[in-house]
């Protein structure tokens, strides 16, 4: 790795060859906790989490993250500490920095972590915004690493994205794209990419090979299917429709149900962000079924913060024992000369 | 013990054998912080902590617990993880299961802590629902046992709870008839154990030979009691009576003072599970008396949680050294080969 | 140092030489940090962090400090624990004391954190109440330290407290003033020190040979100045006078800015308490400046806790090694015999 400050904003930001490093990483950790060894990568670091919307899976996979690796989480939820309020986020930038070593926020407005990232000293990662979701496509990955048909490799597969171009959505799209795996996205005209997200995806496509489609069509966005992916379809946004006009939207022919799986690849899998809203766009049936590997996908939330928090803090370099021996003995004389000592 | 996945949802879910075992393990990892060694009994372990209410003395002693064996514990506080709002309790189990290796709820329901245990491949320990608050009477307890009259054991003990039926006060007498001691319920009629209440004790009697009554007579009650427990009158329940209408209903005829006592044995202690309305169902004149062992009790919150704890994560098989090791060794191969290492 | 249990509430109740040993051993962990070693001397023991009001600096040095030291902070942010609502806080602090091994609070009113120290068996610190700001001066008298003028020692150097007798105004004039520092209160008559405030600081100048003065007249408060202080001077009270009024009192004359800077010796530095409201009580221009020390002083909160929570820790005798082993190996005896090792 390029040992310097960087921060993760948004997967984009990386090349594949830095993408696959995170995620092999992430894999290999992983391995060494289900044999008992917890690697402490993470010893005395502390990571700073600010949420201004409350999660369970971000917050639960950053934190367990943090602790398996002998370091430490601190969580701020909604109101707990602003982003922009009666301090700029350029001088919260400044002070978390001489606080912590690393500091994740999930916004409401992407540009929150764009300025929290700009200024500050210390590794800044993106627990989603209104724009992306890199840690979730990181976890992802994973799981379709852990899951490929037999025979194929990552760049062999493709994923469909079903539903509405969410952050998740985009961000999807974006690092299959990248890592060079087909991708459709199937989902209605009025909900599917902009101009931006187009833009990217074509970016990402020129370089690695990626094919990929955007279409209202299920035979042409299932035909050849590894991975099957849903969101959920309402309730993210401030001002989206009314429940019943979005239903109407999307349901059923953008759900991912029995008939929907048939048209991919035998075998095809399916991922899912969570939480779900069963009934709407995934059927219990599919969920509960063995095709599905959400629950795997949730616990690689944890895989992928592991990862992305080792990677991120690796960039300081390790004091000399000789010097940390030397600070060591100066502490330890002035203790016992102040009978400081138990 | 018995080495398979269990849930703590009831202390009448377990033998008599099985809940002194926890007790006698809390008792001896309580030695051992007295004498200054914290056994690192949950090493890596981290403890989701749910709140649907409130809390102090669960939410503390939980995690001081954690931390003291050195683990971690994830504060969820009211609003910030749902049990079964837009997700279902089944799904955040499962989620849960992946990301945490056990988990604790206080819920409104009791319903909402079976049904979590239900779909959960963690433990799940109750930190009291509406009907009843295992942790606390593991608590209660081990104070007695460090706290026998002269020449008395456990199973030689008459213990009076005196008021309504909370949930602290049906899971009293149930640990109590279990384990054989003597019990008493010294309230109106109107607030006494229900059916349901009735039939658990008489079930616990029958094996362990214990001698219950419930009762409105205070000399009934309080003939040859070891100790007798207090728990509050007012706010508790939602729907509960006017506090003047509950006050004319239990004052002061259940209040724990000193007259009330004096029909006891000789040397009566005094336990309340806290918070204390004084003046109330307690007088402060017993409260602050060397009689009273409320804080040592509270103390034993943090005893209990530690025992508990460790007791209900040594179902699961550590991996042998040889293959920590293995994965140890890859993990450091990959991190040199990629330039990782600090 | 005198090994009994203390509280620290106010600097006040300290000797200059106390005071100076919390703050050199502060730099002594500082030193150790930055050179790589974290010295575990806050191994196993529990902070509760009480938070009566939301805080960013305050909570997260402490919550951090704890950590690097091998320790853990517990956070009770407003609503989550109460002083003094359905318990007495004569009773939460018998609890607390039992639950963990140091507690500090920011308290709405300076009484509840007294009240919280009488009763509690552990030591409590004080991170804010309406009356003082202990922490924040030590992190800003180890901030002064890092930058004392070419050959000035701490004794000669004067400092300038711009604006509004807040409590971290107070904290500022008494520890100056304790420490033998010159000083200078620069603010408009109608919020200037009160009666109290001026015999503290009259007291601890008869002690130390501080020589300090108050005065609406920058001319006179700014000679011979070394270090001037900031604080904001609208939103930390709830009745205070109308936004309007108070800039009407404060705007411009007690700004820190470039001219103010001006009239203090060459190289004068800037402190403030932060959160800052930039272009009101300090211009962009100074606190983005390289004379400004507020992002160091910020850090320097994290360099006062850790100092802080060592030294009030450390009235507890260790118990001998011994010891230790024997509750050790009576755990490990029973753990076997119960089938309760992994």
């Amino acid at each position: 790795m390029n040992k310097e400050l960087r921060h993760f904003i948004d997967t984009n930001d990386f090349t594949k060859e830095e993408l696959m490093e995170i995620i092999h990483l992430s894999m290999k950790i992983k391995e060494c906790i289900k044999a008992g060894y917890y690697p402490p990568l993470l010893k005395n670091k502390s990571l700073g989490m600010i949420f201004q919307q409350v999660s369970t899976r971000t917050r639960v996979s950053f934190e367990t993250a943090m602790e398996q690796l002998g370091g430490h989480a601190e969580y701020f939820g909604p109101g707990m500490m602003q982003l922009g309020g009666h301090e700029t986020i350029e001088d919260t930038a400044r002070v978390l920095s001489q606080l912590l070593d690393i500091v994740m926020a999930r916004v409401i407005s992407h540009d929150s972590i764009v300025a929290l990232a700009k200024y500050s000293t210390i590794p800044v990662l993106n627990g989603m915004s209104d724009y992306n979701h890199p840690t979730q496509v990181i976890a992802d990955v994973i799981t379709i690493m852990e899951n490929l048909p037999q025979g194929k490799k990552l760049e062999d597969c493709k994923v469909v994205y079903c539903g509405d171009a969410t952050q998740t959505g985009f961000s999807v799209g974006s690092i299959c794209t990248k890592l060079g795996m087909d991708f459709a996205f199937f989902g209605p005209k009025s909900h599917q990419y902009n101009e931006h997200h187009i833009s990217v995806l074509n970016a990402n496509a020129a370089v690695s090979g990626s094919k990929w489609i955007m279409t209202e069509d299920p035979d042409e966005a299932m035909a050849g299917a590894d991975f099957v992916y849903g969101d959920v379809w309402v309730g993210l946004y401030e001002n989206e429709l009314p429940y019943e006009d979005r239903m109407a939207i999307f349901h059923p022919k953008y759900q991912i149900n029995k008939e929907l799986l048939a048209k991919g690849n035998l075998g095809v899998k399916v991922l899912h962000a969570l939480p779900a809203n069963r009934g709407e766009e995934i059927t219990d049936e599919v969920i509960d079924s063995n095709l599905s590997i959400c629950w795997q996908e949730a616990g690689n939330r944890l895989t992928a913060m592991r990862g992305l928090l080792v990677y991120f803090t690796r960039y300081r370099k390790e004091p000399s024992e000789a010097k940390k021996a030397a600070a060591r003995e100066e502490l330890e004389i002035f203790m016992r000369e102040h009978d400081l000592v138990d």
